[in-house]
């Protein structure tokens, strides 16, 4: 096995944008509730958000040397996603870092482990997510890989597929699905949109949920001679 | 056992308005120690209060079947509490049932489960608090309880019992003891605002604390000849 | 053993003061890894950040007794460090200790338990840091000690060691060992600035980290014909 | 509020004894899968079970002052069910208690925090289940309650409920409710015997769990032409 | 996509019964490192292992409809591996199922849910690792995928593929590679043997690790003037 | 720095065996309720007990180089004591290095990370406490210390200073004091057996525990009209 991969496929520049502007709740519905990383990986910034094609890289626990190596690997418009154990008292990432990845346009940083540096990543304009911020510091040592597939936060990632982080968390498309689930996304904010105007008209959850034959097949019960559907 | 639960009893408005003036730690301490929901609840917004009669609600973990249900029948006021097995990775409510309960006059949300769409949320202006916040989508498929007496964070909730919550988290008041804790709190906030000029005057917590005593009888020592007190 | 010691040495204002223009992360590192107490103890509000000589407590779980004969025997820069038993159910500290401690000239206070009456404290722009957020009321029933070693977040801290906290967590530093360890973050500082520049001026990782020769010992692999280093 | 109260309603002992002979599974599931303690309260001895009325207790964490208490109270037959915070790092209870408690004909000990002596308490053969075995010691300070309705485990426990637990966990009966518990119980048993006879005799999971009508209605999909139900 | 997928391919079994013959341990080592589920997932007898075939199940949090149904379509020799959401408050799997499993030629169940019937399992001498014993029940409502490939305990299981457990975990081989690493084990055995006969006839971790040059690269240092090597 | 201490003080053995005699719980009481290490560390066998003077060792997480590096040095008779991050998902130790270590007489292996190879070690005998039992092997590469002092489970530890485990969990006693502990043991030991002894003879806690004045000192109230004390 070779520990680096460079050559990997990535979506168009065009559908990542476009699946960008939808969230990572609109988007883990719109394709079929799949994609869901777990959700203790936060951003560090609540007002952050991205959008960009993963870039796999496997540290071992408090050890950010393939973090550094990735960094130089990385294209532009590529998100850091960094399996480093799920060991929570390690800073993998900081500001100088923060700063290698913002001048190559790297897109945002997602691990979970931690990262340090918050405030100066945040005046940045970085986006990172993280498991946990700690101060504390990593070794060089130990080799591991960039951009082989890897579990993450539950989901299985492979290097281009798309990764979309905001206030909510994050979720995983893959990288051919991007044009149809952005389609998809569209579709279902419209719906969610008519859904917010039909209840400030007055719809009720039972009506617009669709519930009342729903309750009657699995025999909803009330206080009330009759449930009122 | 019915499912739904309609007719419930509710406190005075105009007493829960009172209550709702001092905050969750201020009512806890005010009614005896009593009352505080499980301290991981909390606001998804930290700016955020509320206060009302708790609608009590169980879902099973991941399915927000009766979350839809009880949003019909809850009342304008009402603060919808979300029992669902303490799932963190769910998204149990988001903002298009946001829109519902909020079109509705619904005070709050509070649910040992997540939710998601927190950003829109947050603009929506609905106070929302839970035990975690997650993009994963649920099911509606199986039935649950509406207005029956929950254990929620620790507590035993009651329905038309009153929720509080604010950035420290949430208590419950027992809805016959409203008027007479809004009093206790009242009181309170009086002798803590007192306490604090002492202290900006000088006092110290030995004397404020009434600690003189105190330490004499349990035989506290120091390495200076006598303690100081 | 008793329960209160009240002589202790503090390091040299000037130096503490030097010292706390560093961050958490950069004094950590600075001194060689040392010192970063457990990151799970964060400050209730990110932008604040503190330095001062630890005044150690040990309190019983969900007794504030000796917290409240601390505040007395507290000096001005102190920092109140709070073990209680890591027990995150109980709100230890609120805003009548708070201002008790502001008007004396505390410079913060830290506990691996819980606090409350958070959005009054932040009000009161005393730094605070703690494992949690309860509204649980505490009892005073229990001696325990002040001013002597503690193990605290997974650290040995004496009294009259340095404490600096912000937003990315609390690290410790010898009180012998204040002023070299200033200057030493001083260069770090420098060192990372320096690093950035370069970063901007289209400087690599594998040149800047000085990964060329690490890299060829370890044997890295790549897909490509040669490891472009 | 007292602190102690002594008289409670107790079951019949012979309804109790019948009620024992099932397991806590079973009695979950025989009474409509309601009363199941948290899960992580467990046996210090998985070869052990128990059955008895519930004496609760309400204890300070890592403070046994009121489970000394409540041994001179409890009844034979009994089964101290003391909450304690969930604080996991203390030792409530161990050999020196267990004689008291043995001595007495108290038939168990059930707490949400941790006990110590378990080679000992086994020798005993008194059944101890817990949150956690700590040897820590605990202090003797704070009142608490003894025969008040407590949430433990998630569940509200009056006293004299009925516990049962076994190696599996710890299962709650309302009082008024252990002869028809019983019933219920002893039909789900014959129930489940059978069942067992059939699946050895060739049955099937979709001809004896009743699933050809439910999966037809929900609609499962299979890769081969039909599902074969 | 279809929820059940019948037609996968399995290994030899006489490959498969060969691997089974090394430790969970081994075997993770000898495949390089690979394929180790989250220790959490744990045998609830130590004493029990087993070895098979994966049939991938997903369940809804707290529902066993799709291991009811997959117990059905699980071939003799198989290891059903059920992923429920990581939910601990859930008893997916008792004794009649167990009876059903075993009466079919089930080799094992595996789950990152709880089970219950601990007892009864044991004597009935089916191989259960789960991530807790919950007496908790499920429903049977929601649909999930049988076969499919899934993420659990933190990799990718594919149908097919070998899973071992023991009493210290849990790995998983790829189907392809089954041969391949069970003659790695047993290499790896065979030099694990010649090292500890190594050690009792006096060779030291020093010499037998092979650290001379790893320590003198490393510069390991000492209080003795040479760190004797 | 240097890395590794190979002059360490340790107790006299007279003195260490007979502390051995007593268990965790009791020593830890004798001494004054100190050197209780953290609960989660628990033997990998609960019936293996162990006492010795401790060889501290600090690892990287999932990294056993220093562990290696640690039993040549450690002397018959010491317990190494591994602090490897607090990580559980690793097996920093199995049978070989089980086997080094029994061979060189080491009385017994605790760490707060994971270990594997449990039954082997069993067979073995050689008392292995751990945070965790992982299959997951470690690297070899980073440096770490041998013999300076550590913070381990919320205790400082120094070399020399005497561990002592059993199935309760761990404590620590300072080497100069071993004498003095075991005696206060044997003290603290025969004064529970007389407790034990008049428990059986009919003693009450509220008697044997001499509840009497602290109960009318704190005021417990009850239901009947006078407490019986």
């Amino acid at each position: 096995m070779v520990n680096v991969i460079t050559r990997i496929t990535r979506a168009e520049p065009a559908d990542i944008e476009r699946l960008g502007q939808f969230t990572a709740a609109t988007i883990h519905e719109a394709q079929g509730r799949r994609g869901a990383i777990a959700s203790h990986i936060k951003p560090i910034d609540p007002e952050t958000s991205f959008v960009g094609s993963a870039c796999t890289v496997v540290c071992a626990p408090r050890d950010n040397l393939m973090l550094q190596i990735a960094i130089h690997y990385a294209q532009p418009g590529d998100v850091l996603v960094v399996a480093a154990g799920e060991y929570s008292e390690a800073g993998m990432f900081g500001d100088v870092l923060g700063n290698a990845c913002k001048s190559k346009g790297i897109a945002a940083l997602v691990t979970d482990a931690g990262v340090r540096d918050t405030r100066e990543l945040r005046e940045l304009g970085l986006p990172v997510f993280s498991g946990s911020v700690s101060i504390k510091g990593t070794v060089k040592e130990t080799l591991g890989s960039i951009n082989h597939e890897i579990v993450f936060g539950g989901e299985l990632i492979r290097p281009g597929d798309i990764i979309k982080g905001d206030a909510d968390g994050v979720v995983l498309v893959r990288r051919e699905e991007v044009a149809e689930v952005a389609e998809l996304s569209a579709r279902r904010d419209e719906h969610e949109a008519e859904l917010i105007r039909k209840y400030w008209a007055g719809g009720t959850t039972i009506e617009l949920c669709n519930l009342t034959e729903v309750l009657r097949s699995k025999g909803l019960t009330s206080d009330i001679d009759a449930v009122v559907l």
